[in-house]
């Protein structure tokens, strides 16, 4: 087993099989490259969801039962925020907001979301890269009936209520790719490419969107591998379901494979999902059937494990 | 009793006052202007610990232990910030970094001090106006062996270590009086203007170097009592008696009648102190003796009776 993996995640569910694989990979062997479609500003706070999630749940620090932020939260501010009759419709942990206060510091000083975010990682005793997809600002938005609307108003701010028709990511094409995943692109010695279980939609198209990641890939030589964020045909968390559903679509694999079309070689499915595999094998895909829920970090080691035999590493 | 009292406030000593002339006053009479020379920049976030001190004493949040802050505070974020590696020499509680964010989002959107900490004050439901001395920055300096600090540099980072040789307010001359301030010195009703028991040098006097105040207390038709920061000689807190003897002074309340000389008419001091009262007399000065310790809400309103009464009131 050697060369170099990278992943593609996005939050919760992509996250954990990020630190999955730095479990069991050596450490320099991964990067894991972010979705940042998600951030936003907050009361003056840089925000980076799908970044913090990556780094609490590879410094283990993440809150399994929540499934969002950090273990042992606290909420403190919040409640004095409430007291003062400010906006209160994203919550802020006390552990959590120092990572905003400290990533807004050091962005408005003029340093790039990457050398940030590498120094936390650093901070944080993560011995692999993590990387933000792009150092340019790019922003999720959503078009609901009310117009569009910027992710974390319609999916924190309106609990993913309004349907949503079309998703853009204002900022691309423009946006660059980071120094780290284009680097991780570049590697000689790159083994396989993952597609964590994030939502296709929301948390890997704002990768897929970045100028060249798309054509890159496109241009792979070595396998890419998705983890389907599906069990038993839903979504564990989140919007995709709905998604899904607005579109139209069924909402199983078959859909993720058609949406990721020709940029996957490899699906890794729930085992209680194996009747979609023969159509998905038709499709031209290979399959593994693995166990995707992952409620430890053992279960995360054990679908990171199954995904790099996939990759037949 | 009748009229508008102006009290001039640093922090905590200050507060306690400022707390126990709103308990006494009906909503309305007063008004507390607030020095904003110890104001600071800290990882982005826009510190005002006077204002702090006198909104949390006056909404009756604030910590009597600890002497700062907000009472039941806890530490979550600063344990976080240190694990990230980040500056930790100046606490932030994680109730009290809801002021920090929402003042600091404010300020950056353009609103004024005063507009900003009138907002929090109705919010915590105090019915006195609480207003900045300037919305202009002012910053307080210290010349120490080593040129010159900022206040909460040397106040909480050297723990108020090195000698002070001068002090400067950054920002004055050209510091504009607040709105607030400055409609309080014109009021038609003013009734009298009380000196908080604060730090003569390093929280009185950057109010007196905003411009006009002096000229404005110089001027004045209505009694100026000041409350002395000292009991049996001695500041309770903070750097007073150590910049009062590096200054060869005594530390007794002549050198605070002196220091403040045409500015104050009536002098509160502790009981304790009371051998102080004929000198302090024959230089001029009408003399109340009182209990000046302020442990409770109780006594914080009974020494501002005093006051009250010290100014015929």
């Amino acid at each position: 087993m050697s060369g170099h993996i990278l992943a593609l995640s996005g939050g919760v569910g992509g996250a954990k099989l990020a630190a999955g694989l730095a479990d069991v990979l050596a450490p320099g062997r991964l990067t894991v490259a972010v979705n940042t479609g998600d951030d936003f500003e907050h009361l003056g706070l840089t925000i980076c969801p799908d970044i913090d999630s990556v780094l609490y749940a590879m410094a283990g620090l993440n809150d399994r039962q929540r499934g969002w932020g950090m273990a042992d939260e606290t909420w403190h501010m919040m409640e004095r925020l409430r007291a003062l009759d400010e906006e209160d419709w994203f919550n802020l942990g006390d552990r959590d907001l120092a990572t905003h206060i400290a990533r807004t510091w050091r962005l408005r000083a003029g340093q790039p979301l990457s050398d940030v975010t590498a120094r936390m990682a650093r901070a944080l005793g993560i011995e692999q890269a993590v990387v933000p997809m792009s150092d340019d600002a790019v922003r999720t938005q959503v078009l609901t009936p009310d117009g569009w609307s910027d992710f974390q108003r319609w999916f924190v701010g309106e609990q993913c209520g309004p349907a949503v028709s079309d998703i853009r990511f204002a900022g691309t094409p423009g946006a660059a790719m980071s120094a780290g995943l284009s680097a991780a692109l570049d590697r000689k010695d790159i083994a396989a490419i993952v597609i964590c279980p994030s939502n296709p939609f929301l948390s890997v198209d704002p990768l897929l969107a970045v100028d060249g990641v798309r054509d890159a890939l496109l241009a792979r030589r070595v396998p890419c591998i998705a983890v389907s964020p599906l069990i038993g045909g839903k979504a564990l968390k989140g919007p995709l379901s709905k998604l899904l559903a607005e579109r139209g679509l069924s909402g199983g694999n078959l859909d993720i494979a058609a949406h990721y079309g020709p940029l996957v070689d490899h699906l890794v499915i729930d085992r209680g999902d194996a009747e979609d595999a023969p159509r998905l094998r038709e499709g031209g895909h290979a399959v593994t059937l693995a166990e995707t829920l992952m409620k430890s970090a053992g279960d995360q080691a054990r679908l990171a494990r199954d995904v790099l035999a996939a990759a037949a590493l």
